[in-house]
C-alpha cells in the first residue's frame, strides 16, 4: 500500500510518531501535536471526577461529558442534580439535525423531574468581566461574532464589553429550551455536531463538553422530521444510562486531563494552529477562530 | 406530544408554515427561513447538469455534488474527466475522521487514471481579484482567516490583498494530496464534515460542495486508525457509482437552483442571519461567519 493522501499536517507527524523521540525533534517540525505530546506534565490539569458526566448509549456505547464553569449557573446546577439523580437513564436521542445538534431526554416531557430542582431558569448566558475567575488568553485574531475570543480555565471564551461567555463550538452540550423568555430547566440536552452555530452564543445556557464518544454522537442517523427530529418511522437511540464519574468506584473512574490554557505550552499551540508551517503546509493561514483550536484533552489510562 | 424544544429560530417559521400566507406575513418575524421562501423566482439560478456530480454509495445513498468555479482550474478539470470516465465507480470511502473529513477514491493507488489525463498539477488555490468573474458580495464582519469573505456567483470566498479563494467550509469537497508542493492529481477527494478547516484554505484545491444527500457522507462510521482512515477490521464504505447530472435522460436529471448571490433575497438572508430576531432569540449575534452562511440551495422537483 503505497503513501495515503495526507490531508493534515499532524499526519506527518503522528506518520513518525514511533521514531525515536531524539530523531523527531531533529527532523520533525513544531505542530499543534508535537507542542501536546512534548508538554510537559505541569502543563496538564485533571479533571474532578465530579465534573465528568457519562452518557452510555445502546450499545454500550459512551459519551463522556466534561461539566462547563458557571456562565449559566443555574443550568449548570441542574446538568449536576440530574446526572446525579440519573434522570436521563431510560431516556434518548430523538432529534439529529445535520451540521447542527443532537438532542437528547424525553421528549414526551412526562418524566417527574427531581424534587425540589429549579424549573423556571434564569436567561443567564454571559458574566461580566469584572467576575471572571481567571485572565483570559486572548487568541488575537478577530472574531466573527465577538470583539474578541480566547480562553480561560480549559475553556474557549468571547468576550465583549464587559462581558464573556462560552461559544457553541463543535462537541459542547447545552441545554435546549422553548421561545424566549423560556430558558428551559437543563433536561433537554443538545451536543454540537456542525460548524459551530455561533449565533445561539449568549442565547443557549452551554453546560459541558463532550471529551471522549463524540464520534458516537455525530455518526448517529439523522432525522428527517422538521429540524431532524426523528419520525415515527426513524428510531431514536436509547439513553441506557448517566453517571457521574465521582460515583464510581475509584477504580473505575475514567481519568482526563486538559492543556492548562494559561500554560507556555499552550499559547504555543494556538501559535502553530494559526500558522502551520510543518511539511503539508504550502501558506500559513496567519489567524485561527475560537472554534478551530481545540483545547487539547487526553485520557490518563487507569491504573489498577 | 408536547412541542418540542426548538433550538433555532426557523423552527417557529417551520412550524407555522402550513398557516395562510397572509397570517404568516403579519405575524411572523423575517428569518432566514422566510427570506428563501419568499424570493422571487428569478432570484434563484439553475445549476447546469453539467456541473453536477452524482455519486452513488452502497445501499443506494445518492450524494450530489457541485462542481466548483475553477480556482483550482486544473483540479477542477480533472474533477470532470474522472467524473466523466466513471472512475470512481467500484471505489470506497476509506477515512472518516471525526470533526475533520471523510475521504474516498482508491486507496491502493493502483487504479489507471484516464488517458492523457495531468497528474503534475499546479499548487494553484487562489486567483488574482483583477480575474474574479464577478463583483464579490462582502459578508461586513470580521473574518478570522482572512481580510475580508463573502460571496461570488453563489460560492463562498475569502479574500486578503489582491487575491481570492474558496473557503472549507462545511460540505465542501477538495483533492487529497501529499507533501507540499505536491498538489494531487483530484482522484481522492475528501468532503468536510466538521467544523470549517480554514487552516486548509489555500493549501487544498477545492473541486465541489455537496448539495445533496450530505448526511450519508457525515454519519458514517469514524475511523480508527491514525487521521481517522479504517483499520483493516473496519469496513470501507462501497462507491458504487458517479456520474455526471448531464449524462442522464433529459427527464431523470436532478435540478437544483442555488439564490442569486448577487441578489437582493440574498443579502437580506446574509444581514438576518447575522441578527436573529425572531422569537427564539434573546440576543442578535450582530455578525456572522462565512461558514455559518449556507447559499441557500432547492431541489427543483421532476417535470414528468
Amino acid at each position: 500500500m503505497k503513501a495515503p493522501f495526507y490531508l493534515s499536517a499532524s499526519a506527518l507527524f503522528l506518520g513518525i510518531s514511533s521514531a525515536p523521540l531524539a530523531a523527531q525533534t531533529i527532523s520533525a517540525p513544531v505542530t499543534p501535536s508535537s507542542i501536546t505530546e512534548t508538554a510537559p506534565n505541569e502543563d496538564w490539569k485533571s479533571i474532578p471526577p465530579e465534573d465528568l458526566v457519562i452518557f452510555t448509549l445502546q450499545g454500550a456505547k459512551q459519551v463522556i461529558v466534561q461539566i462547563a464553569p458557571p456562565v449559566s449557573a443555574g443550568h449548570v446546577a441542574n446538568f449536576r442534580t440530574l446526572a446525579a439523580d440519573h434522570w436521563w437513564d431510560g431516556t434518548a436521542v430523538y432529534r439529529v439535525q445535520d451540521n447542527y445538534v443532537v438532542q437528547w431526554g424525553d421528549l414526551s416531557e412526562e418524566k417527574p423531574l427531581p424534587d425540589g430542582m429549579p424549573t423556571e431558569l434564569a436567561e443567564e448566558y454571559s458574566q461580566p468581566m469584572e467576575d471572571a475567575p481567571s485572565e483570559i488568553l486572548k487568541i488575537g485574531h478577530p472574531d466573527s461574532y465577538a470583539e474578541g475570543a480566547g480562553f480561560m480555565d480549559g475553556w474557549p471564551v468571547a468576550f465583549s464589553g464587559d462581558e464573556y461567555w462560552l461559544p457553541h463550538c463543535y462537541g459542547m452540550v447545552g441545554a435546549g429550551r422553548g421561545l424566549s423568555p423560556d430558558a428551559g430547566n437543563g433536561a433537554e440536552l443538545y451536543a454540537v455536531i456542525g460548524h459551530a452555530p455561533r449565533h445561539l452564543d449568549r442565547n443557549i445556557a452551554l453546560v459541558g463538553r463532550v471529551v471522549e464518544g463524540m464520534e458516537y454522537v455525530s455518526s448517529l442517523a439523522r432525522g428527517h422530521g422538521e429540524l431532524g427530529f426523528y419520525t415515527e418511522e426513524e428510531k431514536p437511540t436509547p439513553v441506557v444510562s448517566v453517571r457521574l464519574a465521582s460515583e464510581l468506584p475509584l477504580g473505575e473512574r475514567p481519568q482526563f486531563q486538559y492543556l492548562d490554557t494559561a500554560s507556555r505550552s499552550f499559547a504555543d499551540y494556538v501559535r502553530t494552529r494559526a500558522n502551520r508551517k510543518d511539511a503539508f503546509f504550502f501558506l500559513p493561514a496567519g489567524g485561527v477562530d475560537l472554534c478551530n483550536v481545540n483545547v487539547p484533552i487526553r485520557r490518563i489510562p487507569l491504573q489498577r
